[in-house]
């Protein structure tokens, strides 16, 4: 039988979060841009970073004293266009916002600006950032590092996060270019969801540790757990569908997020100490943000990348497909389709979020309880 | 039977580079540069991008009129950390040698550069940019598009270039980390060799008309010159192995080497008038030099990056494999063998050598001619 799914506003469900944020100790204003964030993710159906998240990785985490509720924001060092901030494992989001919003305020008096991160926490989807310098008429880049998950080309170990190279455009259409993914084939969120549907893997997306490929999802999350599992880069394992590329990004996301920055990296990021108990992520980030407006007027960008943008979708397609899209737009359409239903919400989410709000004692009613 | 190969210098490749490209009108400098970026390739093992194209590339292309001897190098527009460059079709390697100095420059005084270029050439490989970044503490990001090469995920129509995307940095090991890559899953040069050693494709590199993968490298070289064949992105066909990645990266680089400067970009690249004569690709790149210094002391970065590349190759092999490599390092172990060996050059390369030495008159003898 097919699970009941219940359904939230936009606006009801960021209220909440909000307010929760604020109810565990996050200053008022800052547990909104926490909010702001993680909604945006279930406002463009990305549900493996949004709502869902918030209880197992932000409020336990506060919990468990490896994450902060108040953002010591430490600007380290900070020249013309470019700044070094320690985030001192406060919170993740607003350590994003505030670091963007660096660069492209640079980027405003420069042409361009970049803000490189360390001691940072979970910072929710990297396309928030990207869309924040596009909705300013920049192009933003971004990426962070994370735990462990991805094994180099030729290897098995888990080394390199999940490590995602986020670039944000602004276009002439209704929704900005953004491409926000993963330089790993795939990430744990989906290899979830085809266990939940009984689904066999694609030979290539996981590897045991003799490199043979995985392809039963509930063997793979184990193995994940144990170290026996990790991913494949984008590209595959081997070299033969070019999965050194793939390795080759992850690991640029990886120096960017921690050499600039003297921040962690590969297997200090397991969030545990040597003795097994828990410790802060300290994940490094960077943001990049470059002011399309000191090369050429910014609505002519727009007009040539919405070019190329409508050009590949009325390009010819292979037999059986209709439609071709362009990065950014799968989740525009999430958004036109939730702005009407609202976020769907699963059984676990649900107890997730009333357990934080009896946890926290806050005054608030889901629309499945009235 | 086994083609025969000699092997020349790496000095005497450059220098007979050098003096051809001068006696067809390159002015004497700027041929040298040309020379320089092209035997980096050979130094490099990238077989591809070197003296094996001087001929079909540079000079023909020359012979033909659709590229320039005389680069005139148009700032259109400056700002203190931007530019926007005009290449008037001239010598590709100028314009990207001239065009990333200006960025090494700019982020010298600010922290930052970046230079996108329109109307150049075919401008090498896009790692020899990266490479003046990384020699000078930087780290380098350039890419350019080309003649369309790749379908869009669910497409069939060769639509993007095989757009590198592709980075630099300085470590504190005897070569730099260098990700000098296409978006593609592969490149026509690996199809055309695999079609000389009768080796059948992987499927996922190449798709027709209908969408289905095609193996047999003498069909889709047939297929890309006829139209209906195509290149598929990094990932692959379809999505089940994140081809949509790979293809938003190829976008990604279109976006950035044609909306910035006004520049051409998809199908209008290749280098075909509409009644069917040659044009210049008019092509566009962009390169983006960001200064270590202004975020960290040199040294640290390189030492951290340079202890994430170690960590990497140090990690657990899989079964049947004895090395992990990481990005440049391939490139490395060739130029120590080429530093004794000289440049390997097949027989076809040979006579490409000797007919433009012929028709320009120079006098040059080759090493396989004593």
């Amino acid at each position: 039988m097919a699970e009941k799914i219940y359904y939230e506003s936009f606006e009801r469900t960021e209220q909440f979060m909000a307010v929760a944020f604020a109810a565990i100790g996050v200053p008022e204003e800052e547990a909104k841009i926490c909010a702001a964030v993680l909604i945006e993710s279930d406002k463009r159906g990305i549900d493996s970073h949004g709502v869902g998240r918030f209880k197992h990785i932000y409020i336990d985490r506060i919990n468990e004293g490896i994450q902060h509720v108040n953002t010591r924001f430490e600007v380290v060092r900070e020249g013309k266009t470019t700044a070094v901030v320690d985030g001192h494992d406060g919170m993740g989001h607003v350590i994003g916002v505030r670091s963007m919003q660096m660069a492209i305020d640079k980027a405003k008096e420069y042409g361009m600006g970049m803000v490189a991160v360390r001691n940072s926490t979970h910072y929710g989807i990297a396309g928030y950032y990207a869309l924040m310098a596009a909705k300013a008429g920049m192009i933003g880049i971004t990426g962070t590092n994370a735990r462990p998950s991805i094994a180099p080309t030729f290897g098995v170990e888990n080394m390199l996060g999940t490590n995602p190279l986020t670039f944000g455009m602004p276009t002439d259409e209704d929704f900005p270019f953004v491409l926000d993914c993963a330089t790993s084939i795939t990430q744990r969120g989906k290899i979830e969801h085809y266990e939940r549907i009984g689904k066999e893997m694609p030979e290539g997306w996981v590897i045991d540790s003799n490199g043979d490929p995985v392809t039963d999802p509930g063997a793979a999350i184990k193995g994940f757990g144990s170290g026996t599992c990790a991913l494949a880069p984008l590209g595959g394992i081997g070299e033969d569908l070019a999965g050194f590329k793939g390795y080759g990004y992850a690991a640029v996301v990886e120096i960017l997020s921690a050499a600039l920055q003297a921040g962690s990296f590969l297997k200090t990021l397991s969030g545990i100490e040597k003795d097994g108990s828990k410790q802060p992520y300290h994940l490094g980030h960077f943001f990049i943000a470059i002011d399309v407006n000191a090369f050429i007027d910014v609505e002519a960008f727009k007009k040539t990348t919405g070019d190329i943008l409508r050009q590949l979708r009325a390009s010819k397609k292979a037999q059986g497909q209709s439609r071709i899209y362009t990065a950014g737009e799968k989740e525009y359409l999430a958004y036109l389709k939730r702005s009407e239903t609202g976020i769907p919400l699963n059984e676990q989410v649900r107890k997730s979020l009333s357990d934080v709000r009896d946890q926290l004692s806050v005054d608030f009613k889901f629309a499945w309880e009235k």
